[in-house]
């Protein structure tokens, strides 16, 4: 199962490449659990700083795997308790991205359809290549995709989430910028160069304060706007308070670089 | 009464046409219980898949009827009990579309102000003609559209929707696409055409799965997260165990089209 | 302290205007005193209909006092309480602005970052000069824009608000009005005239509808949609209840302006 996930890390970047091209990535269990166990592996590792998902082969993620999925009905159950928990544990992984401690960045290439789309709108940033296409058409063979409608009525305006839901169409990369379910689109041959610069552009800062940060971004996000500043303020009294933002603040008064421990 | 509404059925399509063009299709207190009759009876028929909501002459709708609600000012009351009834019967028809079991299309041309803007923002989707003019300028009367604002909020990025809200001032479609209270936008001559198209291929997906769809994107799309996916879980493998949902994914396996039921 | 801000009255508009260019008009303790005195002498004043927020100098605002927090460290608990107060009152300061009964328009040149851009985003409505930039990039400093972030991403969508805040990058006036930050872009000579423009067509609107109106935006924009309903129904009722209100609809009707007390 190790090789489902191929990890590479380099100047505070864990780089996590979808490794199976053969069927489009697609997230069976096993995948579910590798990603799981690579993104629990990275949530205690201190020395990540940001992490860059991508995806090896002509498509980044296809969703579920049907034939495992097909399989599973011929439980004594007809699959309910294995679909139960494969959506189960998929929801769980996919609420494990904007809990994670480090910024995730989604690199997207080919297609990321149904639950592939909604692993690009768990991350917190994507990339995408100027061809890549984005689709939540479970709804053509029958089944509506509910779970990846939560990640992607979260990143873009209600109408056209619900478009792109109930037609099943796909969207391109322009369109997916337009919506604000990519961050950035590069030629396909950039792809890389720019996920992985905007990667380095983030493990540049402070760790600490990326931290308090994405958390504090993440609890207050729901809240009322009183709640929601009490919520920051405290993340924000607790950031300033570190001695590396005191030197981070204490440089940029003395117009140079800080030096952070 | 019942010409204020037409309805035509077709290929698991309602389309429903506003049809009191001589005041603009108007929501008196008669096009508020009229179309409040047709959803319901859409809501019972499970030969709809799908609803179009049009409307006949040169606007689609241009709010309240405002000479019906002057005349309630000589009540006893000064109008108070026949205003807080009609804003309450007007908001229960808006709180019905998107508890409808059957996506609706709004089908806009001309003008849709007021709380026929409302209308058009209530709908799960909006194909709008070229010409289409969308205003909430119940301000320049001296009436702020705060009923409508329930709908365009919900739609919109809130400091547009305060702009048209306070300034009376109209976007025209090709905004309203971009801020994503239309889904497209058609030349004139086209209008119905694209928003039947839209119908079309709505209605030629499994039903069953588009209304456990419809349903949990509006169950959830408040909740936090976990809650969100709880809903959004449920709802999934409901779906997956109609039989029509297996034959479509056996389908898909083996590249041919489903036979459903 | 009273020249912090500059304040002009006229036909209903109150412009203030942040008067401390030497210091990129820095939200220091002071400012934000000034602007709160300002905030909360606007808000009891029955002759201003609409306020602009403008700022002299190159920048509109740079956030907080850098200068002014570092000296806080040198107090016996390395300033803990000064830094929690300073956050506490300009948290406070951003929550009076759609608190206040007034509507409230940016007026943006130059930059407006970390705090000043919280600025913009907290304001009603935005007008931007066709330089201007937005950036919470406290996280250069080591200091995550926390606070900022409760405003900015109450405006924008998700991932775009994240991408600023973690990256520290700038958006320009363009991109800003793409995201819904900011309503107009004008040249940088016509800015105050646009801004001025929109704050004088909303003084001509009627005080009252526009009261209950920006009071019923903010108090249903995070309800379910039924509890939404009950409150925009509430304001709906009160408004059309007004004198003003009944004349507005009757000269609508009679095809003449209205005669507004």
């Amino acid at each position: 199962m190790a090789d489902l996930i191929l990890r590479q890390d380099g100047d505070g970047i864990a780089r996590l490449v979808l490794n199976s091209p053969g069927n489009f990535n697609a997230l069976s269990a096993e995948m579910i659990a590798a990603l799981t166990g690579a993104l629990r592996g990275i949530a205690e590792d201190d020395a990540v700083r940001v992490v860059v998902l991508a995806a090896n082969g002509r498509a980044f993620c296809a969703g579920h795997d049907l034939r495992q999925m097909q399989a599973a009905r011929s439980d004594a159950d007809g699959g309910r308790a294995a679909f139960a928990d494969l959506f189960d544990s998929c929801a769980r992984m996919m609420q494990m991205i904007p809990a994670l401690p480090q910024p995730v960045i989604a690199e997207v290439q080919g297609i990321a359809t149904a639950a592939g789309c909604q692993l690009v709108a768990s991350c917190d940033l994507a990339v995408a290549a100027e061809g890549a296409r984005f689709g939540v058409n479970g709804v053509n063979i029958g089944l509506f995709c509910s779970t990846p409608m939560v990640a992607l009525t979260r990143a873009i305006p209600p109408k056209t989430a619900f478009e792109m839901l109930v037609t099943g169409d796909f969207v391109d990369a322009a369109r997916a910028l337009q919506l604000g379910l990519v961050n950035r689109v590069a030629p396909a041959d950039a792809l890389t160069r720019t996920a992985m610069a905007m990667a380095a552009a983030i493990a540049a800062k402070l760790p600490a304060a990326i931290r308090l940060g994405k958390r504090a971004f993440h609890d207050q996000l729901r809240l009322g706007l009183a709640d929601a500043y009490e919520t920051a303020g405290a993340a924000m009294c607790q950031n300033i308070l570190l001695p590396d933002t005191a030197e981070g603040m204490t440089a940029f008064l003395e117009k140079r670089p800080p030096s952070w421990s």
